[in-house]
Parts: C-alpha cells; structure tokens; sequence
C-alpha cells in the first residue's frame, strides 16, 4: 500500500488479533489473485511477522507459497529531547510457487 | 556453535543486556577475525535479533560487514495435554565486505 504500482499487496502487521493478518495474507493469494504479498512490521512486530509468515506457509498455502525474500532495516529518529532512537524494520515477501 | 564445524561463529540472542550481543557479534569480527556470524534467535527475540544486526552493521561494522542472508523457518512441538505450538525462529547472516 505504500509502495505504489510496483506491489499492492502489503500486509502491515500490528497489535491486532494474530489470525486477522493470517487471514488478510492467505486472502491477497486466494481472493485477489496475488502473486506476492508483503508482510511488513517495525520493532516488537517484527517477531509477529514472522509467526505470520510461518503459518501462512506452513499451514494455509503449503505447497503453493513460499517466502521467496526478506529485508531488515532500520530508521533513526530524534525524540524532543534530541535522543536517538533506531526502529527496525522487517518485510517479508511471499511469492506463489 | 550448534552447527559444528560448517559455522563456529554464532551468537544466539536471548533475554541478556542488548550490548552484550552486540559487542558479541563485533567481537567475532574483529578479535576473532570470523569471515561470517549467524545471529540466532526464536520466538519473541526475533525482533531482538533484527535490532542486534542492525546496530552492528549500521553503527559499529558500518562500510565492513553486511546482511548477507536472512533465514526464517518455524518449529511445532506438543505440550503435556496435547496441543500443538509453533514457534517461529530466525538465522541472519552478517558477512565481511
């Protein structure tokens, strides 16, 4: 969704309940026709986003999706009082076999 | 330092100070002169992971070591009633330059 034209189908992962994003995920492939989805999570989701990708491949489209790549990342910011922070940053790609 | 002799450079990251594991991996690096290091972790240090990787190749092994390959994969086991768990688990390779 933020990556324009070049792939709509990213799956931001959050505090919401676990098999929301499963189901979004498994959904892009089966409903929409994808034939990739991004999972992509920042700092404690990133754990999660991985839980999602395991059992989306795993378990709901074994056999026909695999994680065909993964990014980190990580982006520094000041707080107010001048602090850094760095965040990171995780998107997983999962691809139809 | 599960893998035997194919890879003795690895760091598992767990519940310790965050700098211990990156003085950890930048250790095997620099006085131990590995040419590669395997940050492990499962469960809810995955993200802990992402976030060791990213200091020690953006801030300390900033231009000498990168992300040369990120691993995720997953593990079921059954408690003592039965039930299934899964647990997500992650191998991210930092390689020399």
């Amino acid at each position: 969704m933020d990556q324009g034209q070049a792939n709509d189908y990213v799956v931001f992962i959050g505090a919401k309940a676990f098999m929301n994003y499963v189901t979004g995920v498994v959904m892009q492939f089966t409903t929409q026709k994808a034939n990739e989805v991004v999972i992509k999570a920042r700092g404690k989701f990133i754990s999660r986003a991985v839980d999602v990708a395991e059992v989306v491949v795993k378990r709901f489209l074994d056999g026909t999706a695999t994680v065909s790549n993964i990014k980190i990342d990580s982006e520094e910011f000041q707080n107010d009082e001048g602090k850094l922070f760095r965040v990171s940053t995780i998107e997983i790609t999962l691809s139809k076999k």
